[in-house]
């Protein structure tokens, strides 16, 4: 018999930590965006996953928390979306399963693409107080791939919960990434 | 500063790889659901989490590949629902990202809650071909937990797709956890 598995290791891409500007600030949506991108982008260049990047920021100050980029098929994990990986690592760097706990700073999920139904939900558990994406589920679903069971009623769910929502920054850029990783041939592993 | 996380550890409770009788046969749907609310139950009693259990069996000969609890006050991360650990663990056994993938094994997902958004989306994602539930969302959200954006069109969109769904296998037991874990003080984290 296989033994049972008990533990999982799991890591970013070698390239990140190096990737991302930690003791920049992002003033805005579109700098944020565009580290969000900026790491879809690498992620398809380099070969490791999908054309998704996110990071977690504080609101306020614009410093990044965590980045976090498709691993589903680097770590043979279907759940390692772009958005689950920022997050984890975020909570991880806070040492909190609470983003947006009483007294602490407000954060937000900055995403090349509107997260799938997973990835809306894992936002609503993290305590993000925002949710800024780039590209669309329609731009998605164009490529192939599955966003899942989203429906107007689920933003409206996490707004009614205090969650902000802005979407389509950087849309054209976003995209952009996606029609690269296809034009390289990259597998939809969710189809 | 604080240097960015790179690494995530994760693990099952001590007391779960001695908890589940590896080289067991669970013929049907009881069986299996009484291993997931098992799970659950132990999750409680030894403190290690909320009161969810989940496992992944292979759907014809019954045999269990991985199972999951709770783990999200454990290790201080909010992605880690029962389901969450159980689908990861299972892909990393198999060491594939889809476990429904052609020519392999057909597998199902059997919890002891209605998944919420976010396990909904990851089971979907995880390849299972069915998913067997034993407490209802009701239930979840009277002890306090919320279940997130889960509409009956979330689960018309897996059943379109190919997945089989059983609702409220072994429910009173499953409920018993979950009142269980409210009457031991348990923190209610998705409030």
């Amino acid at each position: 018999m296989i033994p049972p598995v008990r533990d999982l290791h799991l890591t970013s891409p070698d390239w990140l930590p190096d990737f991302v500007a930690w003791d920049r600030v992002y003033p805005g949506d579109e700098q944020r965006m565009s580290l969000a991108v900026g790491l879809a982008r690498e992620n398809v260049r380099r070969d490791t996953g999908g054309p998704f990047g996110a990071a977690v920021f504080v609101s306020d100050s614009g410093r990044v928390i965590a980045a976090g980029v498709n691993s589903v098929t680097r770590l043979l994990n279907s759940v390692l979306h772009a958005e689950i990986m920022a997050l984890m690592m975020a909570e991880s760097r806070l040492e909190t399963y609470a983003l947006g706990a009483p007294g602490a700073p407000a954060c937000e999920l900055v995403t090349s693409c509107d997260p799938c139904a997973m990835c809306l939900g894992a936002a609503l558990w993290g305590g993000v107080g925002r949710i800024v994406t780039g590209a669309s589920k329609e731009d998605a679903t164009a490529l192939g791939f599955d966003e899942g069971p989203v429906f107007p009623a689920s933003w409206a769910y996490l707004e009614e919960r205090g969650i902000a929502v802005r979407r389509g920054v950087l849309r054209a850029e976003a995209v952009a990434v996606l029609e690269y990783y296809r034009d390289s041939g990259g597998p939809i592993y969710n189809a």
